[in-house]
C-alpha cells in the first residue's frame, strides 16, 4: 500500500522481518512436535531458538536461488549448529508458507475485529442518541415519509453487524495451516506432527490439503472484506447525499486547519466519505482475483502467490484504514437538526397525505371520497403552493370525521416513530 | 434476456432460425469461393441454395449428436442432392460458428450505432437548447460556482461521442471471420478460399487464427458496451441527483397513467434512470467473463462458447435497451428553471465569493486585505444569514474599488459563461 | 437463461405465474396476521383465497401503470368482493416484492442443496473407490511425488463440503422478509403483523429494514454460488488436464451417439468440463453486480431491481445446471489405470529420488554423501536415460545401507499413501 | 507496488519528487501562456523557474491542510518572490492534478510501448526461427492435427500486435489535460490559456471538462493494460501446458543457481509463467474500479482519486514487469524438438486419419467405403495398438488408389504446413 493510506500495525505484520520470524516459529513448532513424538532428539527446537537470521541475508541468498523459503533455510543453516540437520526436514516450502500466511492473517483479523467492534459501538451510540429524532425518509431520492435519524444509524449498525459475523466466520475459516508435505499426503511426516505443531500455533489443520491450503478459504475472507467495504460505502454514500448543499442534514467532521475554502465557508466537502466510496471499489475488485485463485492446477500451481503478496496486505490495509476513517466520521459527525426539520416540511406537508388518507379510511370514509379529499388538496398544494396541513384542517369534509387532536397528530412526524422502540429492541437485544 | 427487457430486433438476430440461416450463407459462400477457384463444379452453391432446413429438425438431431454444427450438416444432408458431398468439406465447425458469430455481431452493431447516433443527436439538441441557462455547478455534492445546463448536456454528448468512437473501433475489430480449418493452418483449404468467401460475406479474414478467432476481439467489444453503459449510468446518476426533492432541477419524463402516487403528487420517482444505473452494473460484470475468455488452451478450448451464447446477446440487448430509454428520458426531460435559479441563490450568494476575491485582486487590492473583506462578509452570512451580495455592495472598502456596474456583474451567474460559446465550438466542430 | 441451459424446476419458480401466486400468499399471510391481531374481520383472508388472477391480465394493466405490484393489486381488486378493501392495506410494494423474493430464493435453495448433496455423495463414493490407487502428484504441472486418486476425489469432496456449508449459511441469511412499510419503520402496520405473517410463511423478519431488505444478504448468496462455481471449475479443470492426450488418466463420460470423430477415435474432448469452466466465469461476474447492489440510496433506490430480475434466476440456473453436469461427469468418469501407472514411471523413477535421499539420511549417511549418491544417479538418468531404480539398486554405496526389501519399498508408489487412511478419517468423520 | 515486483523507472515517475516537479512544470506552463497572452508580466515564469520545493516540506504542510495541492502552493509561496502572486491564479487543484496525471501516464506509456515492441520483436524472431517445425496442434487438450511451432509464436505475435494497437489508441486518449477551472467552464481563465499551456506540455485539451478530465479515458487505458495482461497470460498458460512433464515441448528458461531440486532434475517448474498468470488476474481486477470511476457526481466527486493513487501505478508497474519477464522467457525458451516430434506420433498416427479420409475421397472413393477403411483401421489401432500408418499402407483397398509417394506424404506432418508461408506473409507484411 502506498504510504498515504498505510496502517502501521498492518505493515509490520506483512514486513519481511515479521514474516521470517513467523516462518521460524512454524519451523520450531514442527521440531517441537517431532520431539514430542520421539522422532528427533529432545531439545532440538530449544537449541535453535536463539538463532537470528537477518532479512537482508535471506534476500541476498534469494538473488541466486530465486526461492524465498530455500534462502531462508540456507540462512538458518549458516547460523545453526548440529541441530540444523533436522530443520525443515520432511517439509515442503508451502508447509511453512501457508501456515505462516494463516498466522499473519490471524494477527490482522484480530485488528480488524477490534476496529469493527469500535465502529459498531460508535454506530450504536449514535443510534441511541438520535432515537426519536424525525428525519425525512427518502426513496428514489424523493421524499417519502418521515423516519428517524436513530433508525438510520441503527440500519448501518445492523448491516455492519452482519458484516462482522460474516467476517468472523470467514476469519475462522482462514485459521488453517498445513504440514502435510509436498503432495499433502503426509508421505514424509505423519499427520500427528501437523496436529501437534498447529495446536502449538493455535491453528487448525486443513483436513485435506494438496501442496497448499485450498484457496476458497481466502476468497471467503476477501469477500468478507469486500462487503465490509461495501457497507462502509453504503454509509459514506448516505452521508454524501445528506451533506449536499440543498439538504445539509449531516456533515462529516471538518478538522481544524483543514483547507476547505475560507472565502467559501459553505464549501465543506465530504472528502473522507468520498475516499471511502472509492476505496470500496478497490476492495470489490480484489474479489475477482481472490475467486479466480481457487482454480489451481493439480496438486498446486503457484499463480496465486504473486497476487496474494500484493492484494492480500492491500485489502486488509484498506479495510482497517476505512474502518478507522468511518469511526472518526461517525463519532464527530455534524447533525444539523434545523435543516432536518426544515426538510421534512419542504413539500408543504404533502408527505403526510398517505396518513391522512389512511386515517379517513379508518374512520369509515368511503375509499372514493377519501381519495378525492386527499387528492384535491394535495394537487392544489403541489400546483399552487400553500400548506397541505392547513388545507386539510380547513376542509369541511375532513372536519366531519376528525377532531383537532386527531388532526394535529396526523401531521406530527413523530407519529411515524411509534414502533421505533420495538425496532431498537429487535436489533440491540 | 428476460422478456421484460428484450429488444425484438436483437432477439431475432440471435434466434436459432437466423443463426441457421447465417450458417447456411457462410457454407454457401465457401462453396462459391471454391467454385471460383475451380475446386468444385460450377453451380454447386446454386444447387443448394433452395434447401430449407428447420431449426426443429436440427435440434432433434442434436439430442443425439450433442454437437450443433454436426446436426446442422446432417439436416442439410437429409435435404440436399448430389452437391451435398461438397457441403462443409474441409471445414471445421468453428469456421462456420465464428464466421457466423461475426455476422450476427455486425448486424447488432449497426443497430447499436443507430441508437447511439440518436442519443447523440438528442443530447446535442438539448445542449444547444440549454446553452446560456445558468445552473449551479457542484463538486463533492457541494455548491461550487455556476455553470450552464447546456454545458452539462454537452459534457454527456462529448463522453458519448468518445463512447461511439470506441464502439466503432471495437465493432470493426469484431468483423473478422475465419475459414482456416481445424488448426487454423489451412491444411485442407487454402487461404484463397477464406479470402474470397469472407469478401462475399463482407468480413475480413483473421490474419492468423487457431481453430477459432482470438477472443480479445470480443473482449474489446464488450468493453465498448460496458463503457457505453457506464456513460449512460453517469448521465442517469446525474439526473437522479438533480431530481431529488430538495433540488428538483431535472426530472425524467413521467408517462400518462404511470402510477406514482396520486395522494403524493411530489412522488415522481426517477425509476427509469435508476434502472439504467442498475443495468450498467450488469454490463460491467460481463467484462470479467469477456476478458477471461481470451485465455483459451492451445489451439482452442471451448470454455468460451457457453458464456458467449449467454452473455453476448444479453450485453447487446441491454445496451440497446438502455440507449433507447436514455433517448426517451433526455428527449422529454422536465427542466425546472425556477428551481434551477432558486438553487443558485441558495447560499445567499456565497458561491460568488471567489469571484469577488479575484476582482478585488485584479483591482490591485492587496491579497491580505482582499481576503479579509471577503472572508469577514462570507462568514457573517454563513453564520447569521443575510445576503452576501448586499453585504459586499455595502462594504465601504469594496466601494472604493468597484462601481455599481462592476458589482452587479460580479453576482451575475451568466458571467461564468463567458467562454461557453467557445466550448460549444470545440465540441461540436 | 437461454433454453439450452435452462432448468425446468428453476424456470417454474421464477415464472410470472409462480411469482403472482407467491405475492398472493404473502398478501394473505398479512391479512391472516391482521385477523389474529383483531385489526380486520375474521375470515377476510379466507374469503379472498379462491380468487384467481391471471398473469396476462396483470401484464395488461402494467402496460399503463408501469408498476407491477400496483397492477397486481388492481387485478385482484377486479375479482375480489368486499374484503378487497383490506387487501394490501398499509403495505408498500416491496413488502410483497422482497418477501416473495425470499420465498422464491428459498425454493431454489432447497433444490441447490439437494444437488450439492448428490454431488457430495458421488464424490465420496469415488474417493472411497479410488482409495489406495496411486497416481502421479503434480505441482506446477511437473511430476512431484505419487499421491492417490482417492485423495484427489477427497480433496474435491472437502472443498465442495465447505461450499455447501457456505451456501447453507448464506441461504439461511436470505430467508428474511419484511412487512415494515414504505420506510421500514412500521408507521402503518405494527411489527407484530410482520412477525406473525412471516412466521406463517416460514421466513424470519429483517430486524431493521428500510423500504427493502438490505442487499448484502443477496451478495452473500451470490458469493456462495460463485464459489460453488469456482469449485466446480477447479474440478473440471483438473479433469481437463488429466484428459490431455499425453496424460489420459481421466476422461469425462462420452455419451453413445455423441459426435466426437469416428475417424479419429482418440478425439474424445472434455466438452462438458470445458462448459463448466466457462459457466463458472459467468457466476464470478455476477458477483460484481451483487456487491454493488448493496449501496442503495437513502431508504432505497430501485437500481438493484432490474439486475436481480436478470442475474438472480440466471445465477441459480447456472449453478443447478453445473451441479448436475458435474454429478453426471463424476459418476461415470472413465479412469484409465494403465495410463495412471505408466505416468508414475514416466521419469524413470526420478520422482522417488527424494525418498531415497531421506532414507539414506535416516540410515545415518552424511548429508553430503547422501546428496552425492542421489544426485549423481538422478543426473545420469535425466541426461542419458535408464532406470533410476536400477541405478540406485546397483550403487555399491547404497547397498551398504539398504537391504533388498528396503530398496523395493523405496520405489513403491503405495508407500506414499501410508497416511491415506488417516486423511480419509479426518475428512469423512 | 511491493518491492519484489517494482520497476524502478515506473517508481520514479510516480514518486512524490517527480509529481511535484511535474506540478511545477504545469504551473509554469500556465504562467508562460498567460505571459504570451499579456495577462501577466513577461518574465514571471522565468523568475520562478529556479525555486526548489522539497517534498518533505509539502508533506509537512499537508498534515495540517489535508490537501496536497494547497500544500504545494503554500510551499512554493514560502520560497518565491513577488511573482508568486500569479502562481496558481485562477486555477483549480485538478487543473494541475489531472494535467500532471496525464504527463505521468504519458511517461509511462512510452516505457510500455518500448517494452511491447521488444516483446513483439522477440516473438517475431521466434516465429521465424520455428517456421516449418511441425508440432502437435491440440484442441480441447486433445491431439488434433499438426501445426507448426512458428505459427504458435506467430499467433502470439498477432495477438500482441492487436494489444499494442489498442494500447496506442488508449494512450493517445489519455494524453489530455485541462486548465478549465473549478467547473470546467473557463470562468476565470480563458480557453486560450489552456490551449497554449497544454501545447507547451505536449498534451491536448479536453474538449469539455468538468472540474476533472472525464474518467472514461483512464478506463480505456486500464482495459488496454488488462488485455495486454490477458494476452501475456494466454502465452504463459500455453507454455505451462507445454512444459508439463508428459508433454515437455517447451520450457521457460531456468537460471543458473536457481533452486529447483537437484535430487529431482526433472523438477523444472514454470514459476515465471505461473507468476504471469497470477498477475494478469490482478490487472483484470483493476478494470472494475477503472470503469466504476467513470460515474462521478455532478461536476466531480473525488472518489476516484484514492483509487487512482493506488491502482494506476500498480497496474502500470505490473504491466511493465510482466512484459519484461515475458521477453526474458520467450527469448531463451527451451524448445525440445525430440519431444515435439515424439508427441506427434503419440497416437500411433491416428491424427492423420482425417487426411487419409480426404485423400481417399479426392481419389474418388465413395464416402461410405472411404469411411469404412479409415474407421476400421483407426479403431483397431485405438483398441489394440500398432501403427496406423502401417495398417493403412498395408490395406489392400488403399493400395488400389494411392501409390507409395502419396502414402508417404499423407503421414508427413510437414504437409499440414503447406500454407504456412502465406500466413506468415499475412501477419508480417
Amino acid at each position: 500500500m502506498i504510504p498515504r493510506y498505510s496502517v502501521e500495525e498492518i505493515d509490520k505484520i506483512w514486513s519481511d522481518d515479521n514474516k521470517f520470524k513467523i516462518w521460524f516459529e512454524v519451523e520450531l513448532a514442527v521440531l517441537s512436535a517431532r520431539e514430542e513424538l520421539g522422532q528427533i532428539p529432545k531439545g532440538t527446537a530449544k537449541s535453535l531458538k536463539g538463532i537470528e537470521v537477518s532479512a537482508e541475508r535471506i534476500k541476498e541468498i534469494e538473488k541466486k536461488t530465486r526461492h524465498d523459503v530455500v534462502s531462508f533455510i540456507t540462512a538458518v543453516g549458516e547460523k545453526g549448529g548440529d541441530a540444523v540437520r533436522f530443520f525443515h526436514q520432511g517439509l515442503t516450502s508451502s508447509d511453512i508458507g501457508d501456515t505462516s500466511f494463516a498466522l499473519q492473517i490471524k494477527e490482522c483479523s484480530s485488528i480488524i475485529k477490534k476496529d469493527i467492534d469500535n465502529v459498531l459501538e460508535i454506530l450504536k451510540e449514535k443510534a441511541l442518541q438520535c432515537k426519536g429524532l424525525p428525519i425525512m425518509g427518502r426513496t428514489h431520492g424523493i421524499h417519502g415519509e418521515p423516519t428517524s435519524l436513530g433508525l438510520k444509524f441503527l440500519t448501518w449498525y445492523s448491516e455492519m453487524k452482519r458484516a462482522i459475523e460474516r467476517f468472523e466466520t470467514a476469519s475462522k475459516k482462514a485459521e488453517y495451516g498445513k504440514i502435510s508435505g509436498a503432495m499433502g499426503n503426509f508421505a514424509h511426516l505423519d499427520p500427528e506432527v501437523e496436529e501437534i505443531a498447529l495446536r502449538k500455533l493455535n491453528l487448525k489443520p486443513e483436513p485435506i490439503s494438496t501442496q497448499v491450503v485450498p484457496r476458497d478459504r481466502y476468497a471467503e475472507y476477501i469477500f468478507a472484506l469486500a462487503t465490509i467495504g461495501s457497507t462502509i460505502e453504503h454509509i459514506s454514500h448516505e452521508i454524501r447525499h445528506l451533506q449536499r448543499t440543498e439538504i445539509r442534514e449531516l456533515e462529516e467532521p471538518f478538522k481544524k486547519g483543514q483547507k476547505g475554502s475560507s472565502a467559501m465557508p459553505h464549501k465543506r466537502n465530504p472528502i473522507l466519505c468520498e475516499r471511502l466510496s472509492g476505496m470500496s471499489r478497490l476492495l470489490r475488485s480484489y474479489l475477482i482475483t481472490a475467486v479466480e485463485n481457487i482454480i489451481l492446477w493439480n496438486e498446486r500451481d503457484i499463480s496465486h502467490s504473486s497476487t496474494e503478496r500484493i492484494y492480500f496486505p492491500d485489502a486488509i490495509t484498506l479495510t482497517v484504514y476505512m474502518l478507522r476513517k468511518l469511526a472518526f466520521i461517525i463519532k464527530d459527525i455534524n447533525i444539523y437538526k434545523d435543516n432536518i426539520e426544515k426538510n421534512i416540511w419542504l413539500t408543504n406537508g404533502l408527505i403526510f397525505s398517505q396518513k391522512v388518507l389512511i386515517k379517513l379510511l379508518d374512520k369509515g370514509v368511503k375509499r372514493d371520497e377519501a381519495y378525492n379529499i386527499v387528492q384535491e388538496n394535495a394537487m392544489e398544494v403541489w400546483q399552487k403552493g400553500g400548506s397541505f396541513k392547513e388545507k386539510i384542517e380547513n376542509d369541511k369534509r375532513v372536519k366531519k370525521y376528525l377532531n383537532k387532536k386527531e388532526l394535529k397528530n396526523l401531521f406530527d412526524p413523530k407519529s411515524y416513530l411509534k414502533n421505533e422502540e420495538k425496532i431498537f429492541k429487535r436489533v440491540l437485544s
